[in-house]
């Protein structure tokens, strides 16, 4: 496998090969797809030494953040693995044929989910193990028996082949098809692959006009596919007066620390701050220390970086707080300005946006009232952040109107660090993602990857065993519209 | 109301009236929605021996199979309310905080589905009750809490005036908010109402050009929507070797009764019957007596019937079968017409082809072998049939197949009569529909107009209730990754 571009020749033959592995492993029972997952992880795992170097060599980021991702990368494929053995993700649906069925006899129907087919993801940048080869998407699509067409992400190439190579060599010792996981280098080649009729997917972590332009696409296709990318969030933090009041020092500290985490290089970076106007934390936030400047993951993150908060700082109602910004610094310091609600709400297009990197804006508002005034106009969120007291009147109202743009609602709490766990939800109205109906993180992702399909009057050696009479495979069972 | 098309300033009334009624109706326990979808039906039962004469004026259909249409309507708002009274269908996940959690400690989420918002429902014509102002996609809509802007079928109008009126005097009636439930008169109010940012979803019943159009509508939006389009669907049913055999006139007689019934304006109308050559099929098939010609639904209709046949009759692989075909009989006599599967593997754009109305085209095969062959061709499909012995050796295979090109695959059965259950599938592929992971019948219907929301580390009182500890509402819960 080469890091330079795929060529046509070559993205035929991975193709054929990912139409043949979906065929051959949506047919193997749901044990062996998870011992595979566990392979996976643990020729990761015994791999770290060698691929920790290569991670930090490409993408800038510290040893440290680098191991606590491949843990959990490992972690993501090993809980997948118990999904599996559940089988409850396969929401299995038994109605038995019923004579006496109000709107007329029914027959017997049995619903399963089963595997959409291969699948094209497209790695992040920021995540290079975590949002990557290995990562949850290709993850969720391997779980749910679909075979992966990765696009390598052009920031860490040599880290993509070495993880491809350790992942793949693990799938096959399992038993895998060879063709389950095979990479594809150059943009060209992952539009390409997105196009082919043998792809039923697609999904990606990343920008907004690179997302939109491959959703775009996806829906071009004379039989339009499922896309499932997670764009741009701008996570907002509410301070309520009381908050501020009883932690104001606290939530800056805290503040500060998940803003700048990783250089503020994650899609749940909290982007805006809402203090009160009379409060004392806008003079605390100019004076919290911030930790010392961090190279960006690459040239490209850093121009894009370097020019949104330059179009930031151009706007009239924006001021760097707690010194200047120098948007050309490099590495980056990390950066606070300062604008006020109101201009918020008169200008959301120009100051609700997403700027990825260490920069956040503190806006300062008047009346409690402008809380909501703000949620009102957000677009879609992967988060929103509440930092408020118990007997905070405006709350429940507040939580209320983020539940409706965001995805995620945190109380007292940050956005940053997300964990992967069963009730996890990482998506979010458009532009958080192109599918809100979906998550990208946590256990409830591999419904992406699968459609349902309906067996009518099936006798019992036609049917998926998870549908036969008498539970052989032990799955949770909704029969006649009761969860057995 | 009126029944000429809606105005700009009329519809800018509606869709305002849509999102507060759709924020007031989100904040309502389940069980009011659940009392809701029970007035409505017992409205319309009620006013049957009104609705069901204007229902035969519009569309020409029986008042017979129009009353059986309308209790499937009712018993269908009727299950939806048992589903909320059940609560599953919100897939409530709670992960308590965790310090031990193998990837780190987590804190406290719980997710739960929560309405889209207003959503636009596109009638259909051949089912003005079950696909209409209170059928599937209003009954889905409705039970998820989103309001509808109802867009009219210009095949019914005054009967969708009527059925809306008791509709909505039944919801306002139960104390649903007014602007629940609204109706909306021609083409463009209908796509400016898919195109206004107040919308959150669409949900459409029709033909593959109407429904491809107002999908790429969806997403040419700067919000994209979720589309959920039921188009096409051929249906094949392929009779086995020893089916044939065993069954044939059996099968024969059951085929033409499934392919005609009502005048085959169906979307579950079995398009295609594969049988063998040598068998006696063809010629029972030429001999079997059929019903009497009857009214399509409207002109429309009438003419894409005739166009469609007339383009199928002009095939070079193509014959009539049973006497000669007149494509411009009105009303039209039941039609047959006979190729063979190699001419559907030779041309499948040409010859796999929707013709709403009651013709089927009869296919011919010389190996068992060629059913594989044409399930391998075939475009996504809302069901596909197999007419076969359990002793038959390509039924694994078959299935297996049909499974991915299928929402439904049925044994021995025919596909029209879609119940309405806990595991019917209807969907599948496009261009069956525009979203595979999706059904528009079936409880699992609701979960189109739901989106998951997860909430970290709020307490108690700000938690919707079904999220709470101690499960006040007594729903289903998925607590630590176990269901209780």
């Amino acid at each position: 496998m080469s890091e330079t571009a795929t060529t046509a020749a070559e993205l035929e033959a991975i193709l054929a090969a990912a139409a043949t592995a979906a065929q051959q492993w949506g047919q193997r029972p749901a044990a062996d797809r998870a011992a595979a997952l566990v392979a996976v992880a643990d020729a990761l795992d015994a791999a770290a030494q060698e691929l920790i170097p290569i991670a930090e060599a490409e993408t800038n980021l510290p040893p440290a953040r680098l191991s606590g991702e491949l843990k959990r990368t490992t972690f993501q494929l090993r809980l997948f693995a118990e999904l599996l053995h559940d089988g409850g993700y396969q929401d299995v649906r038994i109605d038995h044929a019923d004579e006496a069925w109000p709107m007329g006899a029914r027959p017997d129907i049995r619903r399963v989910l089963e595997p959409l087919g291969p699948v094209v993801v497209f790695a992040a940048s920021n995540f290079p193990f975590a949002f990557s080869v290995a990562g949850g998407d290709t993850c969720s699509a391997l779980a749910a028996a679909c075979s992966v067409v990765l696009k390598v992400h052009s920031g860490h190439p040599r880290l993509s082949a070495a993880v491809g190579r350790v992942a793949a060599e693990a799938l096959e010792g399992a038993g895998a098809p060879s063709g389950i996981l095979q990479l594809v280098y150059g943009t060209q080649a992952g539009r390409d692959a997105l196009l082919d009729p043998r792809i039923k997917a697609g999904a990606f972590t990343g920008s907004i006009p690179g997302g939109r332009a491959l959703f775009d696409l996806a829906n071009s296709r004379p039989e339009p596919i499922p896309f499932y990318g997670e764009l741009g969030s701008v996570n907002p933090v509410f301070v309520t007066e009381a908050a501020a009041t009883a932690r104001g020092p606290e939530i800056v500290s805290a503040f500060v620390q998940s803003y700048t985490m990783g250089a503020g290089q994650f899609c749940t970076k909290p982007g805006i701050l809402l203090v009160p106007t009379g409060s004392t934390m806008v003079a605390e936030l100019a004076a919290a220390s911030r930790p010392a400047p961090a190279k960006l993951l690459n040239e490209r993150i850093q121009s894009g970086y370097t020019e949104a908060l330059q179009a930031l700082l151009m706007h009239d109602a924006v001021a760097p707080l707690g010194g200047t910004v120098d948007t050309l610094a490099f590495p980056p310091a990390p950066a606070l300005n300062v604008t006020t609600a109101q201009a918020l709400l008169e200008d959301p297009a120009g100051l609700i946006v997403e700027c990825f990197g260490p920069s956040a804006l503190v806006a300062t508002y008047q009346e409690e009232s402008e809380l909501l005034a703000v949620a009102g106009v957000l677009d879609g969120q992967l988060t929103a952040t509440i930092q408020g007291e118990d007997s905070d009147a405006i709350a429940p109202e507040l939580v209320r109107v983020l539940a409706g743009k965001a995805g995620r609602v945190l109380w007292n709490q940050w956005p940053t660090g997300v964990s992967v766990t069963y009730a996890q939800q990482h998506g979010g109205p458009y532009p958080a993602t192109t599918a809100p109906t979906s998550t990208s993180v946590g256990t409830a992702g591999i419904t992406r990857f699968l459609r349902p399909v309906a067996y009518q009057g099936l006798p019992a050696h036609l049917l998926p065993a998870a549908l036969r009479d008498g539970n052989p495979l032990g799955v949770p069972q909704r029969i006649n519209g009761v969860t057995s």
